[in-house]
């Protein structure tokens, strides 16, 4: 290992000595505040303020810290190409619903967000419109018929749409050892007309996977690992504000209780099933399952603003005054 | 991977849906209190609700988040057997400082603790009094002479004593891709007088490990990653509050900007040379270096008490009423 110059022997200031329960945390962020990066500034600023009030509040013992280093350790031995635990715990301890909502906050009319998940991955093939994306013989055929617009109800053609969900074991395929090449998931984008269709399968709900470090935090929390039935999408176009959102199947046991928080009312839906002049349109046979949704898009410029606005009152609510929005993030105010 | 039981669809109380970025925390919260460890419910409650604070106040973006996962998750890869890069992490963000000072408050007199740090072993050889526990020739030899009493000034015999430092590199053994067997680092035990004494190296200035994520957040922060040199000692016994500490040499040019916060003023010590008679007593050359320290312990039931009292008033003053103390630990008081 190179060994670093050693000129730099610390930031102007007092002596870093004698730090106590009390005055840890000004010097961390003192020490922490010699880069240009005012954004990296103000996240360590509050990273290490929320750690160290969390260490002070349950005074944290050291027998309790080593678990909590080992569990963290154990979560990124866990993690590769088709696994990541990290994503799992952010989004069991409902981190990552937070964020979406934070992220992507909606008008009314506009659909709703909800967690993405470990299991989006990038080598999804692009299907044309009306392809199956299931090679699962096992599963519940579903016809999926849907529209992309804007708040205005105009169609958005062209918009890339990642479309993901388990097989009918309640696995994705890349949970699948033996996985060769991607199966129940797609890319396609949408028609002229917004419209987008597919066949996949009737999805089911699944336990998330629980034989790592975060399946035994959930286990002696009391909580079971259970998402209710889903089918993943995701909405991709320059101009238009991402879209990560998913469909609930209305009715299954979890719906209440996904561990994930991932579920909203507006995206529960019941399926129906096709007629015979459907059936014969698309190539599918009669009673085959039906999932009929019209996804309703924001623009980027409209979300930006949103977001902007509910940041700027929420950091007033919160009593955080000395900041400004820099590319849409809080940084401190230094003028 | 075996599928667990489908009966408990959830907690009791209002179903989880529509979770927003006001109302998740409390329902997380809700989720994760169905155990009867009510010290995990307690560490899981303030957890969520930093973890959100935290989110809330920076309105964290997706890539920031991402990022973030990404270095827990690399952080997790580096570490093994010989590297522990969450510790290097909690010392570089204060909190082992801190969390050394909550465990192990020091009454007047006693001596002062430091952190841990990465480098402690279980291998390390017992070795008699007077014996050298380095196989390095380029190091300064230093004789160390030292005493272990209570805070009345009585020795304390059959002390178990680790000692460890990094050998003239600036390396600890565990950092050599070679090590075959422990080196610079021994335990001892002090005799009816209180007294150990060993053959060591006069210990040097080293940078942290800076070749892994914590290395490249410091410098993205302008932080250097050297420690002043110190030779670290920790001090067990039944009955005698464990003692973590490092004893630091004046002068160093990193003494008041330790990247680590071990520094206290009552830690940093001048080395001496031996005298003729010295020398001759414990068989080292006329002007070796001396290291003369005398450690004071304190009892665990001293420390447990002032770390009771000092508990209380800390969390009086920070407004957390309705606790109480199980195991010395904080604990909601549902009573």
């Amino acid at each position: 290992m190179a060994e670093p110059r050693r000129e730099n022997s610390g930031p102007v200031g007092p002596p870093l000595l004698d730090l106590t329960i009390d005055n840890i945390t000004p010097n961390t962020i003192r020490i922490n505040s010699q880069s240009d990066d005012q954004r990296l500034t103000y996240l360590l600023s509050r990273l290490v303020t929320h750690l160290h009030d969390f260490a002070r509040e349950t005074r944290l013992s050291t027998d309790e810290w080593m678990a909590g280093l080992e569990f963290l350790i154990a979560c990124g031995k866990i993690c590769s190409e088709v696994r990541n635990e990290f994503i799992l715990l952010s989004d069991t301890l409902g981190l990552s619903l937070l964020l979406d909502n934070i992220n992507h906050p909606k008008p009314a009319g506009a659909t709703e967000g909800s967690v993405l998940g470990p299991f989006h991955t990038h080598d999804a093939p692009l299907l044309e419109n009306g392809a199956s994306m299931t090679s699962d013989p096992a599963g519940e055929p579903m016809l999926a018929v849907c529209t992309v617009r804007d708040t205005a109800g105009n169609p958005i053609e062209g918009i890339k749409i990642d479309i993901w969900e388990t097989d009918s074991s309640g696995h994705y395929d890349v949970q699948h050892s033996d996985r060769n090449e991607p199966s129940e998931r797609c890319v396609m984008l949408s028609d002229e007309e917004g419209r987008f269709w597919f066949k996949g399968l009737k999805p089911v709900s699944y336990p998330i996977p629980h034989d790592g470090p975060v399946g035994k935090l959930l286990e002696r929390l009391g909580r079971h690992p259970w998402r209710p039935a889903h089918i993943h999408f995701m909405f991709e176009k320059e101009g238009w504000d991402k879209l990560i959102t998913a469909l609930y199947l209305k009715g299954d046991p979890y719906e209440t209780s996904d561990a994930v928080f991932g579920v909203k009312k507006s995206l529960v839906i019941e399926l129906g099933k096709v007629d015979k002049e459907t059936a014969e349109k698309y190539g599918v046979e009669e009673g085959t399952w039906l999932l009929k949704h019209d996804f309703v898009l924001t623009t980027q410029k409209d979300t930006e603003k949103l977001r902007d606005d509910l940041a700027k009152e929420a950091l007033a609510k919160l009593g955080l005054h000395n900041l400004k929005l820099v590319d849409h993030l809080p940084v401190p105010d230094l003028d």
